[in-house]
């Protein structure tokens, strides 16, 4: 069962989250990353896409030539779950 | 040379391009795209990737789960060119 976070877990969370925020009225983070070339930028997108279907949780992305912008929450809890984190930790650690 | 399309010549290829429409305010055009889930549509967006890296051409796209929101211009001509129309082809060819 996934739970929703409460305040106090996501701001702990985010704390330890590099570049992400919280988005303004609502419930979910973000972040916008930046790579040398669309090349990589997509590289970044299937990695992460891979990593999606086998969480089975999905991001809002929107991609432009070397940037992605990754929005990230929970339907299931209209909020952010563990899951979030869990992928944004992911994003991360691949873009690095 | 990327030549820049004239009005007359982007009426007659948007009649042709089954979905596409122009971007309001902006020299573009902009397609939605559903799919049956993410897999898929993440599959659509690979396969658009490699054309689009092949052609040096790319799109602005959003994709949320089974939707894929496409935008296509071209930068170099500030306005839509015949690339646009190749890349717009392409996609509706294999998302159909």
């Amino acid at each position: 069962m996934t739970e929703r976070l409460s305040e106090q877990e996501i701001n702990l969370a985010i704390g330890s989250l590099d570049g992400w925020t919280l988005v303004a009225g609502r419930e979910a983070i973000q972040k916008s990353f930046k790579f040398a070339n669309f090349n990589q930028a997509f590289a970044f997108m299937t990695r992460v896409a891979l990593k999606a279907e086998k969480m089975d949780h999905h991001p809002e992305w929107f991609n432009v030539y070397n940037r992605v912008d990754v929005t990230l929450a929970t339907h299931d809890v209209n909020g952010l779950s563990g899951k979030d984190i869990d992928l944004a930790t992911f994003m991360n650690k691949i873009a690095a």
